[in-house]
């Protein structure tokens, strides 16, 4: 066996191997294996198994080693839904809701993503670039490898491509690997409040194509919401996107329950997210069609709402669920999946095992991947070690980075000692 | 002007000059400096001022510099209440909790204090030393310069001593510095558990000597709560502790109403903490007092409660509030006081500008220490250079650190790039 890296003595090694996606009581399995060693060639698993068997295939000897002395060690995170390419933070909106504007008086004000929007048209590309990149190296410093990226402060073709290509050059040159999502469909841009029709026809006949021919994107997502796209219009772009080869998301449900997770689940959709209103028939379609349903707990925290996503009753009902951070500079501003890990534990009833599956293998399937997200052999070796022993400890131990060390495909991308 | 260090191109520089502590509307005010620079001499700031100002007196050619290309520069935060010393830590209690069961029936079954008494009383002091010494190391990379530190997890005599020594060890060879608090009052010991007078009896006529005579501690605290203290046996308590010449803090009302801000405002207490069930009594008292009132809102989070403290009536009624981690074990896990000025934000609707007072003067307040919490001459040299160029930024960008480098007594303490 050729061996470019052994990580050994790991006290708690989740493999998360097992059924893909996790649903229900799934959910709970870890794939663990205590006393544990991790074999690398290059970017790919070779072997993971027990730490004395490893070693004396591959022992110090042979190959450079990491000795985590007893740690907990987990794949890389995935997060599933992130908006990480904009200029200006937004910190005076996030004090405005706490002392009482609702999202949507402030959107209605021109704040809210239309602002987003005007500053992103007017920033130059190399400082969104070093903005984003430094967005990345916090994601990756909180043990996240793999993120899905969207587009949607552009809002115009030329500026949505602006976006996707700047995700793809982050893709490129970033050791966090982006799954690239065109979300033109994110609101109606300024000049187009008085003439939606109109936009909605640049959406179908001008930028899916656009972005399409350059392949800048895998999914289309849609912010499917009362005074945003209705779910007549939504189903008409999402199901015009799906001819260019995309494959569907959906903000659904967020503010209301409009019937956003129905139509996700009628198309197909890999995943339709937030579904902090979703109805008990949408948690039935989710369970039916497979779409991953992509909880956002922090969205909920930030806006100052007492109202989450109903995990428990989707768990048990067999939906897919995953969590992700939602990153974005409006409602919620955090590169950490601890943290939301912790908001799942706290505010929606998951354990730490469930959140553990919907950061790695749901994730992954929330994005469309199965070669990350597991620990086995022929998977990208993307793992992080954690400064605790035990899973359990990350969302109590809350508000803190207790990562360690992140392995991105194979390569050492954060030591902190 | 002598100086060894200038730290200079600050953008928004909160020296937190003026009324000392805050109350009220000035809890708002944070002595803004823009464009500004610091200087320092060995452990003590001699200047705050315009960097253009001070480069003139001590610039480049004269010193060391640091340059925070526009950043928000703070003091370093104070942390006024934390339980820092324990082995194990609970997180199997933590998702219990949110799995139904409450606070008391754990504590009823042996878990809670008492487990963690049980840890501290079998583990060696040098294990004790070196788990403490990396949550200080926690502390301080999350910008914390000093914390208030109890006892509580020995109550016995020989092994509260050992804990104050362990606390008093750490603040002599631990760049975060310390205010010791006695509390031994913190639950009944099983031992005691039929025979409370007799614990009582231990506390006033054998412990609070011993810890006095020793100078162990500067505080004395008591956890007053219905089952625990109650109001009789915490004025007996309280009134032998000011006897021995210790300054009085309050566990009050953190679980039930029972009039125990009423009780530390009668006895002149530095401060009164959690106060999540404080009666409109109890906050007159307070404000009438003077009397801090320490609110900790993770511990609220982590047990999974609704219900926090009512900081927007105390903040409004004239009282001096004050915001720490209530690090420890059972209830609430985190080093991060940006993390509980976000919790502020979201869950008690204090201002960005009411939090950073709350970690800062306030604080510095309520553990008695007038040295620190604000940059001003002759005040320690404790201050944080942070990712971010406004202090709305911290509650808003939450779960990740934003301290970029600390300097503790004039030195680099943390340097993160």
């Amino acid at each position: 066996m050729v061996v470019s890296l052994l990580i050994t003595n790991i006290g708690q090694l989740l493999t998360m191997q097992g059924a893909f996606p996790r649903r229900g009581k799934a959910m709970s399995e870890l794939g663990i294996i205590r006393n544990a060693a991790v074999a690398i060639d290059g970017d790919r698993i070779v072997a993971v198994g027990a730490a004395a068997d490893l070693e004396k295939q591959c022992g110090p000897a042979r190959c450079p080693v990491i000795d985590t002395h007893g740690a907990l060690v987990t794949p890389g995170l995935i997060d599933p839904h992130t908006h990480p390419v904009f200029s200006t933070t937004r910190e005076d909106e996030f004090e405005m809701r706490l002392q009482g504007k609702s999202y949507m008086e402030i959107a209605q004000g021109g704040g809210g993503i239309r602002r987003s929007v005007r500053d992103l048209r007017s920033t130059p590309v190399s400082v969104l670039l070093a903005k984003a990149r430094l967005r990345l190296d916090r994601f990756l410093e909180h043990g996240v490898t793999t993120i899905e990226a969207k587009s949607g402060y552009g809002l115009s073709t030329e500026s949505e491509l602006k976006q996707l290509e700047i995700i793809r050059e982050l893709d490129e040159t970033h050791p966090v690997d982006m799954v690239p999502t065109f979300l033109g469909a994110h609101e109606f841009p300024d000049e187009y409040r008085e003439n939606r029709e109109g936009y909605i026809h640049l959406l179908i006949d001008e930028m899916l194509p656009a972005v399409a021919e350059r392949k800048l994107a895998v999914f289309s997502d849609i912010f499917c919401e009362e005074g945003v796209f209705d779910n007549a219009q939504s189903r008409r772009i999402q199901e015009a996107a799906l001819k260019h080869g995309l494959k569907l998301k959906f903000h659904a449900d967020e503010l209301a329950s409009t019937g956003g997770a129905e139509l996700a689940a009628s198309l197909k959709a890999v995943s339709a997210d937030h579904l902090v209103y979703i109805s008990d028939n949408g948690i039935a379609a989710l369970a039916a069609s497979g779409t991953a349903a992509v909880l956002l707990p922090g969205t909920s925290y930030s806006l100052g709402s007492k109202k989450y996503a109903p995990a428990r009753q989707m768990i048990e009902a067999g939906v897919v669920v995953a969590l992700s951070t939602d990153c974005n500079p409006g409602s919620n501003n955090s590169e950490s999946l601890a943290m939301m890990m912790s908001l799942a534990s706290v505010q929606m009833k998951m354990t730490a095992a469930e959140s553990m599956s919907a950061v790695t293998v749901n994730a992954a399937y929330a994005v469309g991947r199965d070669d990350i997200g597991v620990l086995a052999p022929g998977k990208l070796a993307d793992l992080v070690i954690w400064d605790a022993a035990d899973v359990r400890e990350l969302p109590y131990h809350y508000g803190v980075n207790l990562v360690r060390t992140v392995v991105k495909r194979g390569e050492l991308a954060i030591v902190c000692d």
